[in-house]
């Protein structure tokens, strides 16, 4: 086992202050508004940026106090490999979503259809190409077909932190 | 700044040895054969994983030395902002790609579509499934308009690393 080391690079600002009632995933986020504070020395990194519409947001999920192997999800009353779901209690507590850019000024961007806690310290942001994807032929979605829909309308309880 | 640490999960191989020359993005992967061993004691994290056909990938570039805040990446001649592309040498430089999962046997996943240097340190695994997806309505890929077809064909060079 490696040992990796990271430092946030900004911080995430979303109407979401608790856990519970929150989105699952960025389709239950439509519209959502929020922002993302930059650490002041990157802003030449931010260069271009506006040019994008969508944005991969990396970010740590700074509330999760402990990672599980196995997690009944939002979307099941089962329990499942964690690694077969998107529960925040991973080994390594990182989330991934794709958030609307609106404005850069500085060192802040606006964005919407936010998903995520206010406060979460952010990782990366990568432009979201989808013609860099490779082939998604013959997709198979597992436990979570005939399912994966109501992650649209379904909110969180407290089961993954606080 | 917040530091924030993490451990690899596992290991994942491929056929690209050296940097130069590798494909550039997923979409100049399909067919690239590899696997990932997977840490023994996560085993049980992998349970039910073998229902999905494509899985997200997140990794950590093992082999950039240093970050940059502007580069000249391999689609263009001009720099950008580092943010506004996909270059490895990030502040944090953590990767993201989606793969074709083809098998699970204990603590080995068989994967294609590998656009990975060999020997790369995993940091998660999650289910690719496209109706979590927010929006991608009005989609704007900024400088790599009308350049972003080229991943499919163009290999790197050293200019990231080693």
């Amino acid at each position: 086992m490696m040992l990796i080391q990271y430092h946030s690079i900004g911080t995430i600002h979303s109407p979401f202050t608790k856990i519970s009632d929150m989105p699952i995933q960025p389709s239950g986020a439509v519209g959502v508004p929020g922002s993302i504070e930059i650490n002041e020395e990157l802003v030449p990194a931010l260069q271009d940026l506006n040019g994008f519409s969508h944005l991969i947001l990396l970010y740590h999920f700074h509330q999760v106090k402990e990672s599980k192997l196995q997690v009944t999800p939002f979307l099941d009353t089962q329990s499942h490999g964690l690694f077969a779901t998107r529960a925040p209690q991973r080994p390594n507590p990182i989330g991934c979503t794709v958030v609307r850019l609106l404005d850069v000024t500085k060192n802040c961007l606006i964005i919407e259809n936010v998903d995520v806690l206010d406060g979460t310290p952010l990782l990366d942001i990568k432009p979201y190409v989808p013609a860099f994807d490779g082939e998604m032929a013959d997709l198979r979605i597992g436990w979570l077909e005939g399912q994966s829909q109501a992650a649209r309308t379904i909110r969180s309880d407290d089961r993954f932190g606080e």
